[in-house]
């Protein structure tokens, strides 16, 4: 099973990146986490040009199209989603693959509320299935773990590897369904 | 007085644009609107680089330095506010110039209320001056009316002109109570 990771900050010591890439270790054998690191290679989206083909947006929607399943964490920047989070997800408004994705969100902040809910309204607009027993809020910022850190850290560890479960879980009984 | 528009769509027949450039036809003489055309040349906002010297960041900040007060107009996309307007708003979250400054913010869709208040939200967080008289929601979307019917129909330019007095006035009232 595939898991395309998303991070909200282009930052190279990004906690949210560190998360995601912990969350990729932590993944039993038949997850493959992938961090996704094309996100700031995205042009701004324009629906003019929305039909034409850029490499940049067209490697990011064959990596959609190919996960069985989402997974995001991004920071909150001014008590909004961050643009780049944003402008990810401008690109696959119109992206039918991307419809009834199951996403994992994963909170760095307890304190980034406006984000978190601001990200859900917009992930169920575009009729993404946001798995609530995937999402989490991980008290991280200030915790000062880096990645090697949440990774052998088992109060952060056993919650990581629950939520991806409950990912992939969420992801059979998606596929269950459509056979139905 | 200088006044500075932010459109948070790139697409050629925005009608947030149009709305703008409709401002700045119908502004008082003493008024200069001027739309700005560079949103879409900054790049995806990253702290990494947010000290090194990009010539699209530069001249956007000397823009909004060089300007009293700004004037956004900017769709909804999925619920949201749009990656791009975002996206430019994270370049001025510590770009001191940027703080109490007067802002007054056009919705084009009365049904965009979830960006409008996310937008609100954002500009208090970086500090802006939100000028309710100068805000207001106007219901262009399916009116079809582009610049020059925004500008010849009195139902419409008498707001846009009310609106962007109320933003001068807002100006001036800063003005003074910072010399006070």
């Amino acid at each position: 099973m595939k898991i395309l990771a998303l991070s909200g900050s282009l930052r190279a010591n990004s906690i949210n990146s560190a998360l995601l890439r912990a969350a990729a270790r932590l993944a039993p054998v038949e997850l493959m986490v992938t961090v996704y690191h094309g996100l700031g290679d995205l042009p701004l989206f324009n629906p003019d040009i929305e039909g034409r083909s850029i490499e940049s947006v067209t490697n990011f929607h064959a990596q959609v199209a190919n996960a069985d399943a989402l997974l995001i964490a991004s920071p909150e920047y001014a008590h909004g989603v961050t643009g780049t989070i944003k402008n990810a997800l401008d690109w696959l408004v119109s992206f039918e693959p991307f419809t009834y994705k199951p996403v994992g969100i994963f909170n760095a902040s307890p304190r980034a509320q406006h984000a978190d809910a601001a990200l859900r309204e917009i992930l169920k607009t575009m009729s993404a299935m946001v798995v609530e027993e995937a999402s989490m809020t991980i008290p991280l910022l200030g915790a000062n773990l880096d990645e090697d850190g949440m990774v052998s850290t088992p109060s952060v560890a056993a919650p990581i590897r629950g939520a991806l479960l409950a990912l992939s879980e969420a992801v059979v009984r998606a596929t269950e369904q459509q056979q139905e």
